[in-house]
């Protein structure tokens, strides 16, 4: 061993988790994992590497930037996953035909991008997907709105808005006006509406596609439409009464909407935003993003849409779906901003106090007889001070304290302290699991 | 999009987890889980990309050449982690003061490691590691072995012997024998006695530590006693009655298996094996290897051990104690191979039928309430044939088909259909949620 120590540090935008956030994370996946259950989604993994050739080229030019790629030491081009959709793509191309459609999986692990580090924002974090791949029916989109919606509300947001789009809708409305071939850098210049402003967006959508003063003052009209999903639908099927593709749009948007508040979601947490244009080149029907409404600035936490065709870059069979991500580590940062993070650092409800080695065979008999009720329980290791075995269990927000000594156990007792309200009494050991279940459910 | 496709293949030595299997390790991880809890373990997580100067030299020169290693965006030497020991000894050198000490933490991770592929055996695997560090007593020693022990019946396994071996017990024959000083040599001949046998074995020794015939013989006749715990122990004690060192080793092993008994482990999973000698650098105790009654061949399923000084290459606090590694993907081919997996692949107990779109919105509000009382529903996303409807919940393994047309809801009723027995009949829809959740528990 050197004498020189080795610095312990982690990478820059990577983190290491504590117990308390990790404990809240375990918390927040039990959760979400419920949901992805109740919905029947079947859970898949994929690695966390891959060859580069899987990853490369579809999340565009920044994504490549931003890949962890090396060559491995078989002199393999190898990568580590940027998202789960890209994986996914190579999962149902191969096992599609064996699964059966339509196929839903959820997919809950670590991506990695190397892109710059900032607030709530890491080089690693954690995705929670789900998608329904092999049909283009409308259930599964509403399926989707009714997923994040009870992720949402499961994690403890009551505050929060599903923004809804479709991709006809504006294109309907740029057939109307004969602008449907420049639909790309019309739709690139809206999307940058709330960084740059109106008159600018108009002024490149007049350089990049041909957009008149006249036409970019009506498609941005239509994209800023507000009030609730019923009348922004209103107003956009008036305006688009003479575009059969984005009167489409607008029918599948109202069917959702209607449907989704039928099925219970209350239509204040849905939105339509006709502004929405995420994922360009690969979302071709409904889009979502989800805010929330007490820290709208971080940005929508579980978004997703739908698309044609899910794997074309590695098989012939057509795969149409719908899906949506959950970006967990971000609501993570979001719920510890929020307060919404419970302080405990570890799982014990219960510490047996030692007194004298020669007991530890005992205590932990009565520690496990304790565990298989239910209850989280751990003995001091170290037959110490008391006062320092106590420090040691409110530090830790352990409720109770068991005294087991000599004189308990061969009473078969023990001496039970809730560590709460410093009461202390006596308890026969056949009946601890159940007087201590009972005062832990109070 | 090019013409070509793309081959979707995963890495050499890199798996897929489907549905099926998915499932089964799911359900292994809440086992495991619930047993970290149970004990007060907290979870802690660290970053699967570490600075290659924290994971260098520390597994040997073996997993240095098994690091997946490279530099990063940002030219910095980097490599994903080959355990979780490692990035555990980084993670308390910067925290373990903050944290406080006695320190429990479990780390359930994938790991990587370049290693020629085999059965059972994968470039990615996932670890659930246990520790307790910041103190020497025995009790940390005495808990590893119970949670090693209700990790794998908690898991499903009756069948199973917890091997364990003392440091101190081979060295206090070592040094009885006057050779202590080649600890080093002696031990490592002894690592290959099942490979190359007991005449190799002895040559070995010879050759690199000057042991002569005698002394190996009675080196190895140490190391292959049998019988129960007991027995090894009363050998090992006439043996090494000259040996201060050994008799304290034994001393330990004894007062150890005592305890284990007495808080609830059956003697026959219990095992003194003198000639275990795992991590001959590092463990400086207790040593424990778990081996499957059915299954053998696949080696120990949980190992560990207890050390002086987890992390003296990061920081001059020193750190001693005790913990094991469960090989979580191991277990699970393992039970693959013994057929302990049930095979569902789809999270659905009940799915509810679809006729027409516009009954949607009631469909998934009748799904939503059930959810809410547990169970798991989905509904068939297209208005297509029931024949396909019905096969597509066959082959899932669902158990309820609900059949929710326009008479039934106008009835508020619904027909529910037990795919098992083929039995039908009309529930009310208040009463649904009762109904099936009392046939799902029969």
């Amino acid at each position: 061993m050197s004498d020189q120590l080795i610095k312990p540090q982690t990478l820059r935008g990577f983190r290491d988790f504590l117990p308390e956030t990790m404990m809240a994370r375990e918390e927040l996946l039990k959760h979400v994992n419920t949901v992805f259950q109740h919905y029947g989604f079947s859970p898949i993994d994929t690695p966390a590497l891959e060859y580069s050739e899987i990853l490369l080229g579809k999340g565009g030019n920044e994504s490549d930037k931003q890949l962890f790629r090396f060559i491995d030491q078989g002199d393999r081009d190898v990568a580590m996953r940027f998202d789960l959709t890209v994986p996914f793509a190579r999962f149902a191309a191969q096992y599609a035909q064996q699964l059966g459609t339509p196929f839903k999986r959820s997919h809950i692990g670590k991506v990695w991008r190397g892109e710059r580090p900032a607030r709530g924002r890491f080089r690693e974090f954690m995705q929670c997907d789900f998608d329904t791949i092999g049909t283009e029916s409308t259930a599964a989109d509403l399926e989707t709105v009714l997923v994040i919606h009870d992720l949402l509300t499961t994690l403890g947001f009551e505050n929060f808005t599903i923004r809804i789009n479709h991709r006809q809708v504006l294109n309907g409305l740029l057939d109307q006006l004969n602008l449907i071939e420049h639909s790309v850098p019309v739709l690139r210049a809206l999307d940058k509406l709330a960084k740059i402003g109106e008159a600018a967006v108009i002024k490149e959508m007049g350089e990049t596609a041909g957009v008149t003063p006249e036409q970019g003052a009506e498609i941005l009209k239509l994209c800023s439409l507000e009030g609730t999903a019923s009348e922004v639908l209103e107003s956009a099927k008036e305006n688009l009464a003479n575009s059969e593709l984005g009167s489409a749009g607008v029918g599948v948007l109202t069917g959702l909407v209607q449907q989704a508040i039928e099925a219970g979601v209350p239509e204040s947490r849905l939105a339509i935003d006709l502004s929405i244009a995420r994922g360009l080149d690969y979302y071709t029907g409904t889009i979502f993003e989800t805010f929330l409404g007490d820290l709208p600035e971080i940005g929508s936490v579980c978004s997703g849409g739908r698309y044609d065709n899910l794997a074309g870059l590695f098989t012939k069979q057509k795969l149409p779906g719908v899906g949506a991500s959950l970006g967990l580590d971000r609501l993570l940062a979001a719920m510890e901003e929020l307060k919404l993070i419970a302080s405990k650092s570890c799982p014990s409800q219960v510490m047996i106090l030692q007194f004298d080695a020669q007991f530890l065979g005992r205590c932990y008999a009565i520690a496990r007889m304790l565990q298989q009720s239910g209850i989280n329980v751990e003995v001091y290791p170290e037959a110490k001070g008391l006062g320092k075995q106590f420090k040691h269990a409110e530090r830790r927000q352990i409720r109770f304290a068991i005294i087991a000594g000599e004189d308990e156990l061969s009473a078969n007792q023990v001496q039970v302290k809730d560590l709460q309200t410093g009461q202390q009494k006596a308890v026969e050991i056949s009946e601890l699991a159940n007087t201590l279940n009972s005062q832990l459910s109070e």
